[in-house]
């Protein structure tokens, strides 16, 4: 039996680690990382430099990301099967660099509870191992701290969702992740509220916010010209009908 | 002008709070907090902890919250007559003790962007304040961790609401804070899956989680006995459809 440390590190700012993830990094005999290839170079490099500041000396262990079939018609099948062959592909890294008894880490962006498959992969996996949740800042949060803003209005409901779901989404106080499409163009009314937010907690963050008709099809410019300068891009926003 | 910094300290450890909450303590003149009465004694007792781990030597200053019409059959209009009233209680005591150009801080429990107060007060305060935020964990997030659970199903949208309104929901994966009244009793169905816990990240945390016909009445129970003895208590539980 070995355990596995999922360890949430916040959206980049290495002081927004909590200090219980530090503590939990102290525990971890290798940290292992799905290498998704270009995208994730800075991403990697980030939590290296996590590492080196309260771990110095811990080893990172790049594992090569399956494939993932993008082309299938059925997204639940699809991601399945990726989760699968992520889990075998950990499950060999592991029982070869932490020995029995021992604990691998995972460096999670954001919060291992949000739309992120590392909980899903460990419990796949074909070894025993009993995983640890060690919490962190999310995107969401980072965006609602930087524009300093609450996520609700007083005593209404949020909704997160993600670019694929928003059209389904009444759109009273949403967070939307992972939507590389601008989905709010085709749903959000051009009064609604928009509070956008990419790289945040980085040097690079930038922030628009508006209503959609006066900020939309900015942020849409925006986004394009980060995407293309930095090479991969991370964002999230909060969409609030007046 | 003076500064108001809101930091989020997560859900009661200590070691739960992020460095940037760390780093942003050391820049307060003077720390408030509006006191409640008696279930605030040992939420106080906490941020007292904290302070005397962070910033050895802080005050904090107790400020009698004003009293909230809960009979008042408008309860937006009640809330917001209350923040007018602890905006004023607070605008006169950062006056008093924290310099022009100084910072005032605040231990705010979780994050400062869910279901808190601070935010609005601040922004209606008669007297210049720019906020800063900083993130913290929230209950649902210690709750995720305490579990080992994913807050979201592949793809699905997740839901964020208060017992008053969870009747409004369609169920699917909700997180519901504030529900004095266990309201799932009334709006789950017995099939539904149910993680509840209490006292988050303290050494009084409790956890239970089953379907709500098997473990429903047993989180009732479990919740009254808890708060008689604590003479507090703060949970949170999220609910997902089969």
């Amino acid at each position: 039996m070995r355990r596995a440390l999922l360890i949430g590190i916040g959206t980049g700012d290495p002081r927004q680690v909590t200090l219980q993830a530090v503590d939990a990094m102290q525990e971890v005999d290798a940290f292992f990382v799905l290498d998704k290839g270009a995208t994730t170079g800075t991403l990697t490099g980030i939590r290296q430099e996590i590492l080196d500041a309260y771990a110095p000396g811990a080893e990172l262990i790049r594992i090569p990301d399956p494939p993932r079939d993008r082309s299938s018609k059925d997204y639940e099948a699809a991601v399945d099967d990726w989760h699968h062959r992520r889990a075998v592909a950990l499950s060999v890294a592991i029982t070869r660099e932490v020995p029995d008894g021992g604990a691998a880490g995972f460096l999670v962006w954001g919060d291992p509870a949000l739309y992120d498959s590392t909980l899903r992969v460990i419990r796949r996996a074909p070894i025993a191992l009993e995983p640890t949740v060690i919490p962190g800042i999310t995107s969401m949060q980072a965006l609602t701290a930087a524009h300093a803003i609450l996520l609700n209005r007083v005593g209404e409901p949020i909704h997160i969702t993600t670019g694929r779901r928003l059209a389904e989404d009444d759109g009273r106080n949403t967070v939307v992740l992972l939507d590389a499409d601008c989905t709010f163009l085709e749903t959000a009314h051009p009064d609604d509220e928009i509070y956008w937010g990419a790289y945040l907690g980085t040097p690079q963050e930038i922030l628009v916010s508006g209503t959609v008709g006066d900020v939309g099809e900015e942020i849409v410019r925006v986004r394009a010209a980060a995407r293309a300068e930095h090479g991969w891009i991370m964002d999230v926003y909060l969409l609030r009908r007046p």
